[in-house]
């Protein structure tokens, strides 16, 4: 069935239903940033596989809302589609919200499945809705009937991670969690999201691609801590450790029927951005409810505990040694004049990443963007797009990899051949950048926000800008991708914690020319406590040579030259030890100081 | 009467009208920062005369909330009394409301006057107050009854800002003003603010000091523009002028009736923290509220025209030009070994600036602080405290005026003789913070807190701070704190709009040795526009040399010392035509490069 196929069928369905107006976003019942195959209804309707935006479908009309990380596969993937895409962030395009009230009238029916919709959302479509005299139909849910082929929930395998990595017993977060829950003014909480699930039972698998994440519901209140998960997912060794930790089984589809077991008595403390509606209307409704803006167990997870930095700090060195390899096969391949192509790239990284033990997965889809390529700020070669990577340019290459240590993410941007002068200013003003957001020292309370600028200030003065983020935080053996910090241009009021890893990746991409991002993970560390109180800095966890050939020495501030000296001085001192001696030379030359 | 004689008053009539707690805060039915004398009951009633400040008092208990720019003031100031200091901000510190939860016990209630509490707090304080079972009556009002020689409203004269100054009409505000209140969803708005009424009728007047402002509330609807005052304020020009612009007069006390006359189709835009508790509910009850987070007359205040500009510029050379005389005077003053106070400094500033055509006040009470009283964040020295000037360490001087074509407010602080190495490496620190901030370029939509780094980021590698804000919007020939924008650490969702003026003030205080504090303000400007969007600049309006005595050069980069180096050489040329060959030739001396 091609999308008008799609479309018509769920067209048939809206008009028998008396829906007027549809909405499909990318999330899961988890509220997952990436989703198993069954929930993949967006991309399954639309053809669009990014992995952020919406779809919206009305009688006669069907939009595509995504972000600027995906403008031009998007056009790409809905060329010949009657599918219009709607680029977020552009100040000529209207909201779903504004969309659905110019294109719908008075007591239209607006259809969403509430169980892959994120409470907070919905909310906030309903009262938007009800504003314009437009209705909101929760139970909207034909998917399984227009989609034949649709792919089953995943029954992946489940394993225990050991304390060895977590550094910590179930027992001990769930007594933590059940502390802060009370904190909260609660007793009682319903945990949807999949990292927070896998960080609390110690528990990995393999039912999202580059998530070492599982499948599952839990409840933690005074009373009994549920795992709700299919069971055909647990071996006999994963039931006992869970059993000896006084954790209950209970099956992945009976979380509904828990919850409606719940009284009054039940405070449910909830984030209604990490639930999804469904959930969060029966705790509603047969609970008290609540909610919070942060979740107490995102703070737990985000906070790394000692055991958690050390390995994360193991990590850090086998993912060096991975990309040095690699980096010597590609500077070898390059000037022996072997074809080099962007899927090589990615397959040859991965590959001696694969070498390295605790080796899990990679954390995302490898991007390996050469010249122009580096502009899509989130591309992924097809065998389509395959560039072969020639000796002049720049080549993006942003990977990283899932150990059982830890999560790495790393960008670096690789001359592999001649540059031009604005190459090189570009180049400069984005390390320029990254230098020094990782040299800031701040007090305790500040927000990323307010370190932003730090790292955009250089390019501001070109006129130029990044329209991402500057640092998400990350997961460790879990999602790369995990809050509740960030550093943008957005405001989030949570505080940078002594702990939390969170990603510094300052970026610069001209269309159709070549694309910069530099990107190392940093553990926010105590700096000095001082008259004026606690003062934090960064400690920059990634070891990995930074290409100094594009750098334009002028353009650096003498603290910015002795940071970078001092960081490649580290990279060869915590990697040269694992290297043969031919690596470490070739190490050596890398770090030398400009 | 002294401070206990008047509080036992106070408690006796709460006594009688059954209330157990009262907060007496420091604005009037204007929240207005700076009040007249009728209303600064709270300085009456504890003897505190600091400009913030919020007393409580229950049956047994009294204390008083302010600050760290008042922290010593305020202890010295209580002392002997039984009113105990609350310091904001600290860790141990209660919150207000914390302390009546702590302090009351069940159905207590809590008192206010409602005509002097902004309705946003009051609003916050009901809801607080309610949940922990407390009531609040908003309607306590005894302070006539126990303050005998309690001063009146001031009925001072009004006169008219020419649209020379002030480069429009009445008319054409109020007509921009109508087309942004129907923006924002309404037909009328109430003004209670004197700096709104003041800016919109063009009108200034000496009822509060340093404030031009007059005491009124306004009336703008579709239908008619009321301005509600007392008429003996005005003189026959006035009423002329203003019955010209379409607007009619009605009598300061009558407002409440006015609002009493409105009905449900009155849609009145109000922004609940610039009204009063008792027209905010006199609004919610006869009309309809429409409630927005910042009053568009405040976006209009804020972003100077064309004409406002040019006079400030100008405002900036006649200030320039009485601060390099007194920067002259000092300098011999202290070479002949006359006695140089802080009293003197501050009366011969005020001499040489009014001598300057369109002066008419002082813009605050300057804060002239030698050594240790620099430390004192809002200080002002008494005929007590008052110090002799030595030639040795830092003399903190920040102050200001009003000229008919601007308002100035400018910190510099200077060296009066030795100074150790600390000192030069916190002034050093303190001017890099200035300078950075000065040359930020940022895109549209940047808002205050995102910069706010710039000012702090050496002083925080040190583990120092200041706890007060780097940038606050600076009036047009009126208050010299306005809003809506700010630069600060805390989030404040404004963005900065070219035609913004704000202060750039980063400070470091070392309690008991010295302060350090470098003032300019700050025009917001376009920069350039590219494929990214627009960006904006700041340009430096204030004309006043820095002292590079204190300056540690080798601690400054090549971009801080090239843009004090040309901010000084905008000094000299601007300034040097204004003055005699003897003032220019001390000019070109102070301005030279580093």
């Amino acid at each position: 069935m091609n999308t008008e196929g799609k479309l018509s069928s769920l067209r048939e369905i809206m008009l028998s239903q008396d829906i007027q107006a549809c909405i499909i976003p990318t999330t899961d019942p988890h509220i997952s940033e990436y989703t198993p195959a069954y929930w993949k209804t967006r991309e399954w309707l639309s053809g669009f596989d990014g992995s952020a935006g919406t779809l919206v479908v009305t009688s006669d009309k069907a939009g595509l809302w995504t972000d600027s990380r995906y403008f031009l596969q998007a056009e790409k993937q809905l060329q010949g589609s009657s599918i219009d895409l709607f680029k977020m962030g552009l100040p000529e395009t209207p909201t779903i919200q504004q969309w659905l009230v110019d294109n719908l009238k008075e007591n239209d029916v607006v259809g969403i499945e509430g169980e892959v919709f994120e409470a907070s959302e919905a909310q906030a479509l309903f009262d938007l809705l009800s504003k314009n005299n437009l209705k909101l139909n929760t139970s909207f849910a034909p998917y399984c009937e227009i989609w034949q082929d649709r792919p089953s929930i995943p029954e992946g395998k489940v394993f225990v991670l050991s304390e060895v990595f977590s550094g910590q017993s179930v027992q001990e977060r769930i007594s933590i969690l059940k502390n802060r829950i009370k904190t909260e003014g609660g007793n009682t909480t319903i945990l949807a999201s999949l990292d927070q699930i896998a960080w609390l039972f110690n528990l990995r698998g393999t039912d999202i691609p580059y998530n070492p994440t599982v499948v599952a519901y839990a409840s933690v209140s005074e009373k009994e801590t549920v795992l709700f998960i299919n069971p055909r997912k647990l071996s006999s060794e994963v039931i006992e450790y869970l059993q000896s930790q006084g954790v209950i089984l209970g099956d992945y589809t009976k979380i509904n029927d828990y919850i409606r077991s719940f009284s009054k008595e039940n405070r449910v403390v909830i984030a209604p951005n990490k639930i999804n509606y469904k959930l969060y209307s029966e705790i509603k409704q047969y609970s008290t409810e609540v909610p919070v803006n942060v979740h107490p167990i995102d703070f737990l997870k985000a906070v790394k505990n000692k055991t958690e930095i050390e390995n994360m700090r193991d990590a850090m060195k086998k993912d060096g040694v991975a990309l040095v390899r690699f980096l010597i096969w590609l500077e070898n391949s390059m000037a022996s004049g072997e074809e080099v192509t962007e899927i090589k790239v990615a397959e040859m990284l991965r590959q001696f990443r694969s070498e390295q033990t605790y080796y899990f997965s990679e954390s995302f889809s490898t991007i390996a963007g050469y010249n122009e390529h580096g502009a899509i700020v989130h591309y992924e070669a097809t065998e389509e797009s395959n560039a072969v990577v020639l000796p002049q340019g720049l080549l993006l290459l942003d990977s990283g990899a899932q150990y059982f240590g830890g999560t790495t993410d790393i960008t670096r941007t690789i001359s592999v051949g001649k540059l031009s002068d604005e190459m090189r200013k570009d180049y400069t003003n984005v390390l320029k950048g990254n230098i020094q957001l990782s040299m800031a020292k701040f007090p305790k309370g500040t927000v990323g926000m307010q370190l932003d600028v730090l790292a955009r200030q250089f390019l501001w003065k070109e006129g130029e800008n990044y329209l991402h983020g500057t640092g998400h935080g990350v997961g460790y053996f879990l999602n790369v991708h995990e809050g509740p910090q960030s550093i943008r241009m957005n405001y989030n009021p949570v505080a940078l914690i002594p702990g939390m890893i969170t990603s510094n990746e300052p970026g610069l991409y001209k269309a159709g020319q070549y694309g910069i991002r530099i990107e190392n993970l940093l553990l926010t560390v105590d700096y000095k406590t001082t008259s004026m109180g606690e003062f934090y800095a960064f400690e920059t966890l990634t070891l990995c040579p930074i290409d100094t050939f594009p750098i334009n020495r002028s353009m650096m501030s003498e603290d910015e030259i002795v940071w970078l000296n001092s960081y490649h001085e580290k990279v060869f001192s915590d990697l040269s030890p694992l290297l043969s001696q031919e690596e470490s030379s070739w190490l050596k030359e890398k770090t030398k100081a400009i």
